[in-house]
């Protein structure tokens, strides 16, 4: 399985893809850093089927193989898969907000760590976002430090000197500035979903559309999505 | 959610049920320490249907609520997954065996963890063993450490005090000791099933086999399963 492409391979890379547009900007710069990537996309019980088909629209996009995953949640607990609660509709100043899913990055990035290893990828690149999202528990700096820890003991990789890197470039950038990044990368946002309604367009009034529409605002810019 | 039961009141545990004779005496240990077990059982595609009809057997048996969960993972790299590799039929004296199943470990905890924060459990208990099966990385104490402190900042639980506990009550016992203390508890041996093939019988021949009548014979007792 060893790539033997001389000085200028990078290791190959597993890319969670979600259809949003952090992940999507998250894509884009594995690949403007070399890497071979495969994209991994879950098919959780998302509210809509939206988010995956744009998902599989940009991986298109970018050239990149795609491997689909299906979880079954049959546990209750957050507004995304439960659809008798109601998507909050306002931004949530503190405490963990209602659409957070339980323990859902540690679940990705575990299917992640095993797709990385099976294909003998050495990186695993996700979307998450430290400062807009600083409600969910998974998503802070400590979290993904307590994860790359417990992956370099966790493989058969980690028992030899090759580990499984968890590469997080947004971690600490503000929506702004993941635009900016991405819209540099030309990262085809247009293809991209955020709403966590699943109609024709955006509702433009839950946290994922208010978040969207403040960042594009920051950095002056039309959102392509709404043209 | 809240329990209150008064002071003999213990944590609802989340137990991970294979239908081995390892898990199966973790259950019991976990209905000994009074604990509300709820038992949670993964179709990842084994290699054969019986040891998941052991789980159900052996949940059954002991009174305990049982959640399904059918997970899909579509790439190779193991032989217990993929079925155009042979199970070995030796004891692997060193390295990793062909057996392992890239992560498995890591994603049967995420899934558990997601599981516990759901119905409210404070614990999680696994039957993994780092005797006998010290080949697999996810095996080792090391690991479920590393796990437990990346669980303790992965959930909306681990922003209050009350975290959600890693119990791996057989993690440095041998399989005789396994099995003494199981039969002390009355666990129902003759339900589990710990070949790796999935015929009427035992093959008697695999690593799983092996190690099993090894401690039967240490402590001087006839494995029900083959009476």
């Amino acid at each position: 399985m060893k790539n033997k492409l001389g000085p200028f391979f990078k290791d190959r890379a597993v890319v969670l893809l979600s259809g949003g547009l952090d992940s999507a900007t998250v894509l884009y710069i594995a690949k403007q850093q070399g890497h071979k990537v495969h994209c991994l996309v879950f098919d959780y019980g998302q509210r809509h089927r939206r988010e995956i088909l744009s998902a599989r629209a940009i991986a298109r996009k970018a050239g990149c193989p795609v491997t689909m995953l299906k979880i079954n949640l049959p546990w209750k607990g957050s507004s995304l898969l439960d659809k008798t609660l109601n998507v909050p509709e306002h931004l949530s100043l503190k405490g963990v907000p209602s659409t957070y899913v339980p323990a859902r990055n540690t679940i990705f990035l575990s299917f992640a760590l095993s797709f990385a290893e099976a294909i003998d990828a050495g990186v695993i690149f996700i979307g998450a976002n430290s400062i807009d999202y600083s409600g969910y528990p998974d998503c802070r700096p400590n979290y993904f430090k307590a994860f790359q820890q417990m992956a370099n003991l966790a493989t058969k990789k980690a028992t030899t000197r090759r580990k499984i890197r968890i590469c997080v470039p947004l971690l600490r950038m503000t929506k702004a500035q993941i635009i900016k990044a991405g819209l540099g990368l030309s990262v085809p946002y247009e293809l991209t979903w955020s709403c966590y309604k699943g109609r024709i367009n955006p509702c433009g009034c839950c946290d994922s559309c208010r978040i969207r529409a403040k960042g594009f605002k920051e950095v002056r810019e039309l959102d392509p999505l709404l043209l």
